[in-house]
């Protein structure tokens, strides 16, 4: 069998629907063998960065690996942008790219043959493992490996190079020898979990905190059997913004500056923190730890030590570095003597905050438009296995702070980095993520939307259910607030002016719809959300609008 | 002084007139200290590899460093795409970027502080030097180290990250302290030069192969007058297409398979050839050595010995590794003796082949268009101080196979990576590095104007006299002609359906022009060239249009 095709072969195996790719010479074998299986199908990208992001998507929302192929050269160096965002935010990603053929390699040299390129040496850092395939016959053992790594501890991309003749190359699958290696179970004492109990039983106002560690370790019904049970007042970081629904009796929203804020009141008042699969971002503690309660205690699980062990971030006081799967089921036998209604004074305190503090003031529904109106009435008017996907700067914010999770919504994003322009290439992953049956909705910015605009046309070919949502506030909102708060102020460095976005949408074959009145925003949303055609609408918000900060 | 401005002040003692950019909060004090300059103007990109390749254009146009400036995280990590490209092609680019806050950074964290990230560790492999400032008192010296590396031997980029205390750290230009080295200048043995006499002096038909290293050591003029004087057919690599003119009588085209005809016949017929400031590419010897004559000598001139290392070349008789300058001045003092008709009878044949393989055959001039035949009318129209910027795929083929040189004409492309979208961005570079004095011609695909499309509008915002041509041939041309030719054919990997390029150009607000008849091609080519606004051209060509091959 051709190397090319048992690779299709394995990855069919692992249950991959969708692989993402931007085809090229030098990863034709791969190309031609991808696209002809029957079990999965192939998307063309038009950038190979936005492929990635693609990826991205679809593996934050099944779980899955997601599968990129990429030509040798520029193919493999577009990708960097995508990758460097799936390392980041834990992705895992496979990566397979074509390379020249063996015989012209020369890693010492910038380049080489046809658009040759050491592509290896330059993803080293950003993968979990990476390799170039010399050998046909340990074809099996790389993607075994590649596999094993992209999804153990903190997952993260992984990288396999295949030069043109090893794609070509027979190989008898029978024949081919695997990797192996066992998972090595981290499990801390007892006395570690009995001092947890202790500290825990002890506290007056806990506060679980808690992120995307929990939907990365499989384990979202496990976290909300634990909170349930414990009944404590739980808020999320940025990638966790979907486990738990808006009216979760145990959700209280979403930490930092730029989040709820009655979560920020609430984490001021924590005796005690409980950190379940997420790092604690700066924006949470504050600069001089600020946004925190004096006496507060912290507990932190976290598979990446690296995580742990940050600068001038507030120590532990216990620490369980395990994944949060192991860390939940055994803190639950420790903890199951703790009562439901422990803190039941606690909660309920909570619960006013939660209530009096929304996000959206009835003054803001106004012309023009506020982004958190338009957001609320997403909120309203989605259904309920729909998928949000947000882009960065306001319009991020405007959809962090404003959505309120229901059913079996999800919500993706760029948690590390807030890169601008990831949100078009990842609804296209998110709508092939579950075959087009779920309506993907994206929320961006006038000025985010241009960083990955030709992937319009990937999804206008793809006819998915994706309406993008573009806030025109007249260019970098966000990067325009930053110039008013550390600078001066008024002096503008960024050379924007709106695009036409009706000629946009025409150019990439996209229907267009504009809102530019607060009015009819609710029937216009309800008439494009009933379509199954993608849709640009242009909402003309407020230019001067800030975004909300909590503390 | 505040030391962001002292890096402007720095730079612009460097006689740097542009910086590119895409503004950001992780970069805020460097973008607003670059946009208050008198001297110097900054130019917004609308994504960060773009920037680059803007730079890159400038650079490789200017001979001096280019110079971007980016934010934290994305701005870095999207930059690198276009930096791999700088790499490979030998241009000195300076990236500075923006990082959190010094107290925020663990370099071991995938990411920290806000969009904080290892951006140094990711790009050593592709920078000649780079560093992070922690102390601003070594701002001067690492400025240095930067300048210097970028330039001595085999240019390429560099990379320094700062930062935000450090960007608004105040230090006293007087004060700081540099960093200095002498250029080591390697120069090979007399014997070796004697050697080189004598072989070139018993040769029957030698060739000079030459690359942009002519360019790189600033010996334009020395390599001119070294070819004038012995008068020996010169033969350029994809780089160098521009040194000579077109009908300069030492000039005999473009080597490689998608060169000129008459250039790998000579070649075949070259029983030396000497290399100068160019690697030997694969496309040009062809496998097994089947290009090149059973018994030529090869004397290889290049400043990288990685390159002269490469696997499965030729290896040269005589390796000379040193720069084009030092080797050209020292090669003509030993060659003075040699008469400048001895090898008239071998310059009179060539000249013959040149005219009697021209690129473009007559019967080519019908309809559909065919590209060569634009690319002639290009020729014929274009001013005599036009600069040209073509991008991959079969645009470029045809760009560089038709392309005839005169005046002070430039080129410029992806010359070791032929990437897909590189020419949109650098021909704003390419305007901005001439202050739009002289006219940019691009030559682009429909598949590869795709990938940094949103750059249109960038070009519309400065309103540069560039002009766009895209060949309209239905898609990745040169891609499908690899399935054809490698695969079994007639199964075409790739998802493109055109754009629609008047709305595309309405949407980015350039002016637009549709040609689809070759009749009409001069007339309306003059009209737009005459025009100093953008332009976007569509020229409907031939769909199954073959590259034309030379071997």
């Amino acid at each position: 069998m051709q190397l090319s095709k048992y690779i299709r072969k394995y990855i069919e195996a692992k249950k991959i629907r969708k692989v993402f790719m931007l085809s090229g010479t030098g990863s034709i074998y791969l190309d031609d063998a991808f696209s002809k299986s029957k079990k999965l199908s192939y998307i063309c990208a038009r950038h190979e960065a936005a492929a990635v992001m693609m990826a991205n998507a679809t593996s934050k929302l099944t779980g899955n690996v997601g599968v990129v192929i990429a030509t040798t050269g520029p193919g493999g160096t577009n990708a960097i942008g995508g990758l460097a965002e799936s390392w980041v935010d834990s992705v895992p990603i496979l990566v397979i790219s074509g390379q020249t053929f063996s015989y012209q390699i020369s890693n010492k040299a910038r380049s080489f043959g046809l658009q040759g390129f050491n592509i290896i040496d330059n993803v080293k850092k950003i993968t979990k493992y990476s390799a170039i395939i010399n050998d046909p016959q340990k074809i099996k053992y790389h993607l075994d490996k590649a596999f094993y790594y992209a999804s153990e501890g903190r997952p993260g991309p992984v990288w396999l190079d295949i030069p043109m003749d090893i794609q070509a190359a027979e190989v008898k699958p029978n024949l081919l020898r695997g990797f192996k290696k066992k998972d090595k179970i981290k499990k801390n004492k007892a006395s570690k979990y009995k001092k947890l109990s202790s500290l825990l039983n002890n506290s007056k106002n806990p506060v679980i905190l808690y992120g995307q560690g929990i939907r990365l370790s499989k384990s979202v019904n496990e976290f909300r059997k634990f909170i349930r049970n414990l009944n404590i007042p739980s808020i999320c970081t940025r990638m966790g913004l979907d486990i738990l629904k808006y009216n979760d009796s145990n959700f209280f929203g979403l930490a930092g500056i730029r989040g709820h804020k009655f979560s920020q009141k609430i984490i001021k008042k924590a005796d005690l923190l409980l950190t379940i699969g997420t790092s604690i971002p700066h924006t949470v503690i504050g600069k001089d730890l600020n946004n925190l309660n004096k006496n507060v205690q912290i507990i932190s699980n976290d598979v990446d030590l690296n995580e742990l062990n940050k600068k001038n971030l507030i120590k532990p006081k216990i620490l369980f570095n395990e994944d949060c799967k192991t860390f939940l089921t055994t803190a639950r036998k420790f903890l199951k003597k703790t009562k439901n209604d422990k803190w039941s004074n606690w909660i309920n305190y909570c619960k006013q905050l939660k209530n009096n503090f929304p996000t959206l003031d009835k003054k803001l529904i106004k012309n023009p438009i506020n982004s958190y109106y338009l957001v609320e009435c997403l909120n309203i008017l989605s259904k309920n296995n729909a998928i949000f996907i947000n882009d960065a700067g306001s319009s991020n914010y405007a959809s962090s702070q404003g959505l309120k999770i229901k059913g079996d919504q999800r919500e993706i994003t760029s948690g590390a980095f807030y890169s601008m322009g990831v949100a078009v290439p990842m609804s296209v992953g998110a709508a092939a993520a579950y075959d087009n049956k779920r309506q993907a909705i994206v929320v961006t910015g006038d000025g985010s939307i241009e960083l990955n605009i030709q992937e319009l046309r990937t999804i206008s070919l793809s006819n998915f259910n994706i309406k993008i949502f573009v806030i025109n506030n007249g260019g970098y909102a966000s990067i325009r607030k930053s110039q008013d708060d550390i600078m001066s102020g008024g002096h503008y460095i960024d050379d924007t002016s709106v695009l036409n976005f009706e000629n946009i949408a025409k150019a990439f074959k996209i229907k267009y719809l504009k809102i530019d009145n607060y009015r009819n925003l609710k029937t216009k949303i309800k008439s494009v959300l009933n379509k199954k055609t993608p849709y640009l609408i242009e909402v003309i918000c407020d230019d001067k609008q800030k975004i909300i900060e909590t503390v």
